[in-house]
């Protein structure tokens, strides 16, 4: 396979599609660009029109005055094989059919789809989908999803996202109101071509990318695919969440083809090998994705915890316990240190409820002294706010701590106040402190970092 | 065990402790009783005070003029058994110890605990705590917890939620800003007597309330909760969380004594007898309650989805198969009406992601042909809000449907925009819609109903 980087970095975008509508097609997909603030020029593509809203339109992608690095096509399926064919005898070498009407729709689409991938064979085309929203540059604006959105700024960041589902989109989350950032999304579609290998060839290059967390419902080469990732996930940690875990949802995927992990034991042990980390839930993309992307790798897996309650402390070690995390057993020195401020302090987890009520809260101190302890590989801190914590008290505490290297830190939020409790959580994530709804998921984002440096070491 | 009703239903209430803080204490319990309404009289009790914001205060409970149905203490430990010694005196009945530095902080606490256990026996004293954020009864603004709060209104509903941590308390959700709500709370503390087992038998018979959940770290009179739990069950659901499934939370917990049911799996092997239901998280407690608050019982355990794309439906069988359920096989008539509408509908999941950017959305019949399938016993749908679907569009759709009894219905929610989400939350649950932010979260609450269900049927 080639380079992708026409998919995510081109410079000329052709937009084949319906200019009618508003709410879905060619239109949709050139307002995003234009809303994303895409810089590449842009041709739409419409044997209907000669201009819209000031812009020509071309009637086919031939009769377009230069060779655009990309083609977004969502026509009615029945039309695409032909327009494949003007980007052959056009000379584009990149396509993402947005189109549906495939092979996730019975015989007569797949039927199509092999048409369409014979075509753009002859043509030396890379092909991402059919059936899908295609992909997202946060550092150009590219956006190419036929939906239109309600946010005109994806936030940049170092997270790529490739799914096997439109779920991934700008359309299903606001990755415009994260605290964390986003480099790349794909979403595969059908994977008539480019696949999740291929993506991982050309993510593990990425400047902008640092984690690579992926969907996958099936695995289209699945002896290169490993190979890969064992390659990638030496230098870049690779997630993924494989659905399709159960008799019944393995069932419900009987149209994909060409799947070589269909066990799904199998398929874990393979990742395993590989050194991916396995995902439970859709949600721990983005959970375990945010803290790889701000914290440091844990040098070991003793967790300290700071809670505001003993039962938040207690569901803190049972987390720990299921993440592969162990209790820290704090040193004598920090004992030591902890008691001198509050007797009750000193154990892990420290209970700092009965202090945060004073006039005068040690939150620093505390952090502190529990962060430096040198049994201490990775800590949970919890951030409540409310009328007693403004949700802008932790955010100057975190930043003024003196932090040791090679130590994560992520936070537990809870609070009275939901919109304080947003304020708080964007704050801390733009500065770099991963803040999770759920005590489980911050522990389980700990778990998945130590299990990633345990990969590493294992090379090293 | 006598009726707990003066915990939750005091006409009058003694506050004893600190005036002169406003984080913490006296004052603030008096300060969020008046917030919240409370409509019985409350006296305030601190001898170095004649008069606190033109109230009088009494130097000891013995001077109130009558005798309070239930007094809050909230005092240094070591003044609490002279406090309970008052209490007897004056013919208190029922004491709500707010203080801590008991049984939690070692044996020298552990001693005082045993002393005020003593001190209160002689008066037939009932105690909830020590170290609890006491009670909470929605209907009449009895807010006996400690820290002070942003909101001044809990939401009356159906669940009562009992905790051994004062995470459950008001100062930690918000209470106010929920569609479902809540009958009573009770945060019970070091347990020094009243427990679990009295919380039930009154639970059970407290109108307000048609769901208990429950987190609770140890199980004081295994035998006797078990027997109560198992007569309760017949008559309302009982979800348990119950931490300290792990060898570490479990040392953890040794402080804490009496429990009968120390393994995790003799544990759930005996409620699943007593037809309890065991959560796995703490955010179970609400998820699960608000199924059960609002919406009917299955009958049978076959799920019907309604997703916006064919990765949402896959991720929802998984959750589905793991939760108990299974996919319904829809019948031939519901096959054929979807079929009508679009030819792709037709399969379970029904994907309704190719119609719902076309000008009209039938969302409504598609909803109803599934609900009313014989073949569905219960529903998942999603809520996608964003610049397509306003987070108004869903209600009266929902309201207008055709709706066969005895069929829950529980949303999953994603979206562009966090604001129209929790819009489209709060309208939907306040009309009676279980909304969840996560698949798995949506299809586990249903998984539990049905649960339920097969527990009361095999009773009848």
């Amino acid at each position: 396979m080639s380079d992708l980087s026409s998919f995510f970095e081109p410079k000329t975008v052709a937009v084949a599609g319906s200019l009618g509508k508003l709410a879905f097609g060619g239109q949709v997909v050139r307002n995003n660009l234009l809303n994303f603030g895409y810089s590449g020029r842009v041709y739409l593509v419409n044997p209907s029109y000669d201009e819209v809203q000031g812009s020509k339109v071309y009637p086919t992608i031939k009769d377009i005055p230069e060779t655009p690095d990309l083609a977004v096509v969502i026509t009615p399926a029945r039309t695409v094989p032909s327009i494949i064919n003007d980007c052959v005898d056009k000379g584009v070498k990149s396509v993402i059919i947005g189109a549906d009407g495939f092979a996730e729709r019975g015989e007569e689409g797949a039927k199509l789809q092999r048409e369409i991938v014979s075509i753009a064979k002859r043509g030396q085309i890379h092909l991402v989908g059919p059936n899908t929203i295609g992909t997202v540059n946060s550092m150009n604006g590219l956006v190419t999803a036929t939906y239109p959105m309600d946010y005109t700024k994806i936030r940049r960041g170092n997270i790529a996202l490739i799914a096997q589902t439109g779920l991934i989109g700008p359309q299903a989350f606001p990755y415009g109101e994260w605290g964390v950032g986003v480099s790349k999304i794909c979403d595969l579609g059908n994977k008539c071509d480019v696949n999740e290998s291929d993506l991982l060839e050309y993510l593990v290059e990425d400047p902008q990318t640092k984690v690579i967390a992926m969907h996958l419902e099936d695995i289209k080469e699945g002896q290169r695919f490993l190979e890969i990732a064992k390659m990638v996930t030496l230098r870049k940690p690779v997630l993924i969440l494989k659905p399709g875990r159960t008799k019944e949802s393995k069932k419900a995927l009987i149209s994909h083809t060409g799947s070589l992990l269909g066990n799904q034991k199998v398929c874990e042990a393979a990742f395993r090998q590989a050194g991916v980390i396995s995902l439970s839930t859709f949600d721990e993309i983005f959970d375990v994705a945010k803290a790889f992307s701000c914290q440091p790798l844990p040098r070991g897996n003793r967790l300290g915890v700071i809670t505001y309650t003993g039962g938040g402390g207690i569901m803190a070690i049972d987390a720990a316990a299921e993440s592969g995390l162990t209790l820290a057993q704090f040193s004598s020195s920090t004992e030591e240190e902890l008691s001198k401020i509050y007797p009750a302090l000193k154990g892990n987890p420290s209970d700092v409820g009965p202090l945060f009520t004073q006039d005068i809260f040690p939150y620093k101190e505390i952090t502190e002294i529990i962060l430096n302890d040198r049994n201490v590989d990775c800590v949970l801190g919890v951030i409540y706010t409310g009328q007693l914590l403004s949700p802008e008290f932790y955010l100057p505490i975190l930043n003024e701590v003196k932090k040791p290297e090679g130590k994560p830190v992520v936070f537990w939020i809870y609070g009275t106040n939901r919109e304080m409790m947003d304020r708080a959580c964007f704050k801390l994530e733009e500065n770099g402190y991963p803040v999770y709804q759920h005590i489980g998921a911050a522990i389980r984002a700990l778990g998945a970092m130590y299990q990633y440096k345990e990969r590493i070491l294992k090379e090293e």
